[in-house]
C-alpha cells in the first residue's frame, strides 16, 4: 500500500499544512526534528526505537549525537572525581540496508528490525475558513502530523522497551496537562505527545539513549532530551500514535501584521496535540481513501513517489494567516529561499491547489490584486512576490526585483502578468466560480490591454521592458538558467505562454458573454498573431525553434511546449487539439519537441533525463513534470523519452539527497543547484488529473 | 568618565532590563549581536566603522564573515558564466591594539581611529509597575539600549561615510514606518533604527561590507545584511544615535502563560524604536548620573569595572512578564542554564535588586511562596527554581533537583529556606515594608519552626536531610565545589548562614513587636546555640574550623564568613560587631579567615586570587565579592590579601573572555567551568553600599 524506495537516504520535508512547520527526516546519519518558519532540516536528534531486556538499544539513524541540552559537565568541578562525561550511547543504529524505507501520498514508513515506524502528514482536502463547517476547519488546519509505531515482540523472548523522542525538548507534557498527555514540549513552539496507557513513561535526561531505557530514569527538568516509552510484553505487537505538532502564537508576520490562522481555533500547543489524537482515527481514514487514491493510479512507482515526496514539501512551505484586520491570508513560502507566494510558483501550484484547496487560489489572486499589483507605463502588472521570511512587502513591490538588471534578480513584469491570468482562468475554469470571473472582469481586462501595450511591433509576443527596469531586461521565472530561458524579450517559452495566455482569455471572455464581446476578439487576434509569429521561427532547414528570437540563438529548449498546458485546463482544450484552430501551431511545436528531445541535446547525454534548454545543465523537476504532461498527454509522444522518470526520481533521492524536494539539479549528476526544499514539484500532481 | 581596559578582548551582555534579551559583543573577531529569549552571543556580524573615499572601510573587529543570508550563487546555473562568489570584504578591522575599550556603569564604548562606539544599556532604577506613572514605566521596561557612534572627520581631507548594521536581517523599517525610521529589523523580534536626517541610508544587500559604502546600492530585500549610513563632510565631527530593541508578542511563557510585560505598553517593534529615539536625550541624562556615581565612587578600577560588567550581565538574564491572569511577575534567568528565580541566586542578587528595583524582590518573594515553596516531612521548604527556559514548572518543584543524590541535582532544601528568609528580611528592613511584613508573619514562623526541625541534635545547625531527597542528601549553592562546600549537613558554611537567618529573625520578630515575642525568642536561642557549635569546631591547636562536621574533613574555606554579610544589612548590626552579643563568635572566625587567607591555601598559588576551599580549583567570583566585604567591612581585613580585585578582573578579561560575566572560574588561571553568562555577579554592588 505504498512505494517502496531503493535508495533509501534523503530528505523528506513532512509538513503540517498551513502552519509553515514541518518534520524533516530521511538522511542518514543527519539531524531530524521539527522546523518552524523555516524548512531547513535541524541538527538535532529523532530517538525511535527499542530494546529488549539488557540488549542494546535499536534505533532507526536518526541520532546525530549532536549534545543541544545542557551539558551535565557544567556542574561539576575539575578536582573533584568527576563523573565520565556522557559517553557515546552503546547502541546499533540501523544501516541503510537493513530498512524498508516505503512512500505513501499521505506519509511514508521505515521498516527495520522490529520496528515500524510511520509518518502521517497529508490529510488531503483543506475547507475553506470563511464557508466550512468549525469542526471540519479545525481538523484540516490544525497544525499537526501523526506518527504511528508498531513494536513487535511477536517473535521476542524477552520483553521490550519502544521508544520515541527527540532533542531540543524542555518541558514535560504532563505537567501542563495533568497527565492527559505524555510527551514533551520545547516551550510553547513545539512538541509531540501520546495518550498514556498504562506503562507509558516520560523520560527526560541529558541523554535519553543511555540512561532513558533504565528501570529508574530521574525526570531530569533541567535536560534538553526526551522520549516516550511503551512496555511490550513478550508475544506482544504494539501500535502506537503520537502526534507532533507545533505552535506560534502572537503576531507572526510584518508588513502586515497577522496572526497564525489556527489560533483562533486552538489555544496553545497542547489544545492542538490533544485533539490530533482525539481524531487519530478520523485522520487514518482520510490517509487510507489518499494512499488508496495513489496507490491505484495508472502510474509508475517513481511517479507515485515524485507526487508524494512533492505534497509532503509543499505543505511545509504553505501558512495561514490571520491578519490584524481579519482577512485570511494564504501563503506559500518559497522553500529555502522563503519568499512569500512568489507568483511564478503559484501558477504553477494552482494545478495542486486545484484539487485540494481551491479557494486558496481565489485568495492568492485576490490579493495578489490588492497587495502585489503595479502600474507601469504599459498598465498593470504584476509583483513577482510578496515578501520573504514573514515580512511582507510594501504595495506594489516585491523582495526579488531591482531595477538596472538584465538577468538575475530583474523585473518579471511580463510573465508575473502572464501568471496572474493564466491562474485566474485556471481558477474560474475549474472552479467554475462564475461570480468571481465577473467581479473580476475589469482586472482581466486591464491584463489584456498591458499585455498587448508589451508588444510593440504587434506580432503576438512582448518585445519591450518594463520601466520599472530602469534601462535593464525583464526576465522570466527561469532567472537562473541562461539566457535560452532567462531573457523575457523575443522568448520562445515566453511566447507560448503568451499565446496560451491570449487562448485562455479568449476562452474566459466568451465565457462571459456579449459584454465582454470586444475583448474576446482581441484576445483571439493577439493568440493568432503570436502563433503564427512563433511559427515563423523555425531554423529553416531543421525543425526547432531557437530560444530566443535574437543575436542568432541557437538553444534548443523543452519548455517551448510548457504553454499548451494551459488551455487543456482552462476550456479551451480546442486550441491544443491536433485538428484545431491552431493545429499548424501545435504541429511546429510537436516537431519542435522531437526534434529537441534527444540525446546530448535536452535529454542529458550522461543521465538520460530531461534537459530544459540545450545549453544549460541546470535543469528544473517541476517544470519538466509539466512539460512531460504536454508531451504524453497533449502532444502524443509515447515513445521511451517520455519515460525518464527513474531518472528523476533519483536526483532527489541520491543527487540532492541533502535537500528534500529539490527543484534546480544538475542533468547529469541530479546534485541540487538552487530551489532546495521546495514546494513548487506539485506539478507531478498533473499525472493524475485530465482536463475537466 | 570611564574605566579604561587594558585587555579588552573579552564578551560583555548588554542586557535590555526585563526583556530576556541582549546585544552581545566583545571578542575579537568573534561574532556580535542580538539575543532574545538566551544569553549565547551570535555567530553572526556586526559592522561599525566608517570609510573615507574610496579608501578601505575601517571597521570594528565584529564582523565574523559568517554568510547567513541567502547565497546570491543560488540563483547561478554552473554554466552560465557566473558572478564571482561574495569575496571577502576587503577592509581594515582595528586590531586589539589600536583600540581603546572603556567600560562605564550604563555601558562601555570603543575607540579606534576615527570611531568612538558607545554601547548605553543601563538607565538606574525601574519603578514598581503597580504604581509608577504610566509615562515613567513605559520608559523604565522598554525593551531598548542606544548606540553614540561619532564619526570624527576633523582632520579629514576627504568626505567620509560612516555606517552602522548587523547581519540576520530581513526588512528596512522604512516600509512600515514610513520612512520616519531608518533602520533593520528580523521579523518581528528584534531591529535597529535612527531618526534618518538628509543623507542617511538604509543599505541592504549580500555583502553590506562590499556594496553597501557604494554609490549606488540596491536595496537587496532577498538579503541578509543591512546598515545604516550617514556622510560627514570635510572637517566635520558628527555624532549619531541608533537604537537596539527587542520585541515578542503573544504568550511566551509555559506552565504559567504570559506575556512579556512590555507588549502591554508597546504594540510592536517599531513603537519601541521610537520610543527609544524620542527619549534618548532623557536617557543619556539617566546615564550620565550613573556614570557620574561610579565615576565619583572611592574604589578601584577593577572593582567599578566588576559592578559595570555584571549590571550588564544582569540585565541580559532578566524578564518582566504579565500572566494572563493579570499578574506581574518578575523572573531572573539563570544565565547560560537559563533557570528561573533560581533562589540561591535571588538571595545575592537581593543586594543589588535593593538598590534598582525593591519591589521586583517582593514579587520573588510573593511568587516563591505562591509557586515555589512546598511542605516536607519537617515543615515549609523551597524549591531550587521555578523552571527553565520559559517553562514554568508545577507548584511546588524545580528543575533542578531530583531525589536519591548526595551530590549535584540533589536537594537544597534548608539553604533555599535559609535564602528565602534571608531575602526577606533584606526587603523588610531595607525598604521598611512593614505591611508587608506583618501579611507575612505567618510565613516567618512556619520556616523558622522548619529550619529548627531540621536540627535533630539542637545544636542549631542542620542534621537531617529532606525527605524529599527519597534518602539521598541534600546539597547547598555550591553544588559544583567538593564536599567542603556542596553537602549541607553539619557543614560549617551552611552553619554560619543558619545562625545569620536566626539573628535576622531575631531582628525581624523584634521589629514586629509584642506578637512575635515567642519566634523572637525562639530565633535567638537557635542563633546562639548556632554559634556555640560552630565556636566548638575549631580544630585544637590550629585557627580553622573544617569545612564539614564529618568524616574528619579539613578543608578549610572562605565562605565560613559569607552568612556575616546579612544581619549587617537586615537591621542586626550588633550582632556582627567584634563587641556585640556574638563577639567570641565573631572573633573565631575572624581567626578562621586569617588563618585560610593565605597563599596555597584560599589564595591561589598561581594567580593570587580567592580560592572559595583549599581543596578545589573551581571558585566563585559573586561569592567572593561577597566574602570580600565580610572581609574588609565587618571584619577589618585590610592587608594587601583583601585586594586580589586586579586578579579577578584579569579572570573574566582573559580566563572566561568567551563568556561575558562567568561566575565559576578556575582560581588558577581563571578559565571557565560553569555558570557562564551570568547574571549573579551583581554582588559587586556591596562595595557601592553602606548598611542602613
Amino acid at each position: 500500500m505504498s512505494i517502496p524506495i531503493k535508495d533509501n537516504d534523503f530528505y523528506s520535508l513532512h509538513g503540517m499544512w498551513g502552519a509553515f512547520s514541518c518534520l524533516a527526516l530521511g538522511r542518514i546519519g543527519k539531524g531530524a526534528g521539527l522546523v518552524i518558519g523555516d524548512v531547513q532540516p535541524p541538527h538535532t536528534s529523532l530517538f525511535v526505537g527499542y530494546r529488549c531486556r539488557n540488549g542494546k538499544p535499536h534505533l532507526l539513524p536518526f541520532s546525530t549525537g549532536i549534545n543541544v541540552g545542557l551539558g551535565e559537565e557544567s556542574y561539576h568541578s575539575i578536582d573533584v572525581p568527576a563523573k565520565p562525561p556522557t559517553p557515546k550511547p552503546d547502541c546499533k543504529w540501523f544501516a541503510s540496508e537493513e530498512i524498508n524505507r516505503r512512500i505513501s501520498f499521505s506519509g511514508e514508513e521505515w521498516e527495520a528490525g522490529a520496528l515500524c515506524f510511520q509518518v502521517l502528514s497529508f490529510f488531503g482536502k483543506i475547507p475553506d475558513p470563511t464557508q466550512a463547517r468549525p469542526s471540519e476547519l479545525r481538523s484540516a488546519v490544525r497544525p499537526a502530523i501523526l506518527l504511528k509505531i508498531t513494536f513487535d515482540n511477536t517473535k521476542g523472548r524477552e520483553p521490550m522497551i519502544g521508544f520515541f523522542g527527540l532533542q531540543g525538548i524542555r518541558r514535560p507534557l504532563s505537567d501542563s496537562t495533568n497527565g492527559v498527555l505524555a510527551g514533551f514540549a520545547s516551550g510553547d513552539g513545539w512538541g509531540f505527545a501520546t495518550f498514556p496507557e498504562k506503562g507509558t513513561d516520560e523520560v527526560m535526561d541529558w541523554s535519553v539513549i543511555n540512561t532513558g531505557l533504565d528501570k529508574y530514569v530521574p525526570m531530569r527538568r533541567l535536560a534538553a532530551e526526551g522520549a516516550i516509552r511503551w512496555n511490550i510484553g513478550i508475544g506482544e505487537r504494539k501500535t502506537v500514535v503520537v502526534a507532533l505538532g507545533s505552535y506560534r502564537d502572537g503576531i507572526v508576520t510584518s508588513g502586515i501584521r497577522a496572526h497564525a490562522y489556527y489560533t483562533t481555533l486552538y489555544k496553545d500547543l497542547e489544545e492542538v496535540l490533544i485533539s490530533a489524537l482525539e481524531e487519530a482515527s478520523e485522520s487514518f481514514k482520510k490517509t487510507a481513501i489518499l494512499d488508496n487514491f495513489l496507490d491505484n493510479a495508472r502510474i509508475s512507482d517513481e511517479r507515485k513517489f515524485l507526487i508524494a515526496n512533492a505534497a509532503h514539501s509543499y505543505n511545509a512551505s504553505s501558512e495561514l494567516l490571520l491578519s490584524e484586520s481579519g482577512e485570511v491570508l494564504y501563503v506559500v513560502n518559497e522553500g529555502e529561499y522563503r519568499m512569500m507566494n512568489t507568483l511564478d510558483l503559484t501558477v504553477d501550484q494552482t494545478f495542486w491547489e486545484l484539487q485540494w484547496s481551491p479557494w486558496t487560489i481565489r485568495n492568492e489572486l485576490d490579493f495578489f490584486i490588492k497587495q502585489s499589483s503595479y502600474i507601469d507605463r504599459y498598465g498593470i502588472a504584476f509583483s513577482h512576490d510578496q515578501g520573504v521570511a514573514d515580512c511582507f512587502t510594501p504595495i506594489g513591490t516585491s523582495v526579488y526585483e531591482l531595477p538596472h538588471l538584465t538577468d538575475c534578480f530583474s523585473y518579471m513584469s511580463f510573465e508575473e502578468t502572464l501568471n496572474w491570468v493564466l491562474s485566474a482562468c485556471l481558477y474560474s475554469y475549474i472552479s467554475n466560480d462564475h461570480a468571481w470571473a465577473e467581479e473580476n472582469v475589469k482586472v482581466f481586462h486591464d491584463c489584456l490591454s498591458s499585455l498587448m501595450a508589451r508588444d510593440k511591433n504587434k506580432d503576438g509576443i512582448m518585445d519591450t521592458d518594463s520601466d520599472r527596469c530602469g534601462g535593464g531586461s525583464e526576465i522570466t521565472t527561469y532567472d537562473s538558467l541562461d539566457i535560452s530561458l532567462g531573457q523575457a524579450r523575443n522568448n520562445l517559452y515566453l511566447g507560448v505562454k503568451t499565446w496560451a495566455t491570449y487562448v485562455c482569455m479568449d476562452a474566459f471572455f466568451t465565457r462571459l458573454g456579449a459584454t465582454c464581446i470586444e475583448d474576446t476578439k482581441r484576445a483571439r487576434t493577439a493568440a493568432r498573431l503570436a502563433a503564427n509569429t512563433i511559427c515563423k521561427k523555425v531554423i529553416p532547414g531543421e525543425n526547432f525553434i531557437p530560444a530566443v528570437f535574437e543575436s542568432d540563438n541557437k538553444s534548443k529548449i523543452i519548455p517551448a511546449v510548457e504553454g499548451l498546458i494551459y488551455p487543456e485546463f482552462c476550456g479551451a482544450q480546442e486550441a491544443v487539439a491536433a485538428d484545431g484552430p491552431y493545429a499548424d501551431f501545435i504541429q511546429v511545436l510537436k516537431r519542435h519537441l522531437d526534434a529537441v528531445l534527444v540525446p546530448g541535446v535536452c535529454l542529458d547525454s550522461i543521465s538520460g533525463g530531461w534537459k530544459l534548454s540545450s545549453t544549460s545543465r541546470n535543469t528544473w523537476l517541476s517544470k519538466i513534470f509539466i512539460n512531460q504532461y504536454v508531451a504524453e498527454k497533449i502532444l502524443g509522444f509515447s515513445d521511451d523519452r517520455v519515460k525518464r522518470d527513474a531518472v528523476h526520481a533519483i536526483w532527489l533521492q541520491k543527487g540532492s539527497a541533502d535537500w528534500g524536494a529539490t527543484d534546480q539539479v544538475d542533468s547529469s549528476s541530479g546534485k541540487d543547484l538552487g530551489s532546495r526544499l521546495y514546494p513548487r514539484l506539485v506539478t507531478s500532481i498533473l499525472w493524475l488529473l485530465s482536463p475537466r
